[in-house]
C-alpha cells in the first residue's frame, strides 16, 4: 500500500518557503491510518514496550492507537499550562525563539520502557526534549518511531544513540 | 473495572473554583485505557459510523484509537491555524469571550454516518460547534461519546436531538 498517496503535499505552510506534509487524508481513509498504525506497533513489538509517549497534538494522532495495538498504556507530552499536576519540564531551541514542553513528574516509572511515537521527523528538537524528560524520571528509551521522516532535516544525526524507525521517508 | 479510580480530580485547575478531572492516570494504565476505549467503541457499533470526528488535543486521546476499534478513518477538528488546506470554522461563546474551531471543508462526505468522541461534555459548546461544521458538509452526526459527563453544567440539554453517551458521569 502506497502511503505517500495519502499525505497532501503543501507549500508554504505554516510559513512561506516550508512544505508542508499533511496527514489528514492518512488519517480519514481507514486502510491507509490501520497500515500505518501497524507499521509503526511492528517496529516496537518485540521491545517489551511498557508504555508509550507521544508530544500533543499530532504525536496522539499516532501515539494513542499504537499504545493501544501495543497493549499499553500512553503518556501525553504537552505545551505549558495543560497538565494538573507537578510536572518537569524542558526548553529546547528553535530556529526563531525557543519552545517548552512538559509531562507530570510522575508519568514514567524507574526502568520503564518507554517508545515515543510521533507524526513527524524533522530537525529532532521535539523528541530530543522529550527523551531529556524520559531519562530524567529513569525511563528507558527502548524505540522512537515517526509517521514521517525529512531526511534533509538531519534529525536522526541528533537521536543517533537510540533505535529510530520512520514509516515514510522524503 | 472501577475507571473513576483512574481519574483524577485537581481542584483550581486551570482557574479557582474549577475541579478539573485529569485523565492521565487512566491513559497510563493499559487495562483502563483499553476497557474505556472498548465502552466508548460499543456504543457505536450498530450505528454504521464511517467516521470518527475529536476536537484537539483530549479528543484525540479517545478519538484515534475508537477510530480504529471501528475500522474508520479520523477527522480531527484543530484551532485556526493549524490545518493547512480550505477550513470551514466555527465560533462558540465561552463564559467569558470566545473560542474558534475549524475542520478541513473537504473533510466530510455528504450522506457520512459521523461519530463525535471527546474527552469530556461540560456545557457542550465544542461539541455543539462540531456538530454544526458536520452538519454544514452534509455529514449525519449518529453519535457523540464522551469519557465523562459533568452532569451538574447540563451539557446534554444542548444536545437533546442526538444520541449522547459518557462512559462516566460526575
Amino acid at each position: 500500500m502506497d502511503l505517500k498517496k495519502y499525505i497532501a503535499d503543501i507549500p508554504d505552510f505554516p510559513e512561506p518557503g516550508v512544505l508542508f506534509r499533511d496527514v489528514t487524508p492518512l488519517l480519514a481513509n481507514k486502510d491507509a491510518y490501520h497500515e500505518a498504525i501497524r507499521l509503526l506497533a511492528d517496529f516496537a513489538k518485540e521491545k517489551n514496550v511498557d508504555i508509550v509517549v507521544g508530544p500533543e497534538a499530532r504525536g496522539f494522532l499516532f501515539g494513542c492507537p499504537v499504545a493501544l495495538s501495543l497493549e499499553c498504556g500512553f503518556v501525553p507530552v504537552r505545551k505549558p499550562g495543560k497538565l494538573p499536576r507537578e510536572v518537569i519540564s524542558q526548553t529546547y531551541e528553535l530556529e526563531y525563539g525557543s519552545n517548552e514542553i512538559q509531562m507530570h513528574s510522575d508519568s514514567i516509572q524507574p526502568g520503564q520502557n518507554v517508545l515515543i511515537v510521533d507524526d513527524l521527523l524533522a530537525t529532532g528538537g521535539t523528541v530530543e526534549a522529550t527523551i531529556s524528560l524520559i531519562e530524567k524520571m529513569g525511563g528507558n528509551v527502548v524505540g522512537i518511531a515517526f509517521l514521517i521522516e525529512l531526511e534533509a532535516l538531519k534529525g536522526r544525526e541528533l537521536l543517533k544513540d537510540y533505535d529510530v524507525f520512520s514509516v515514510l521517508k522524503y
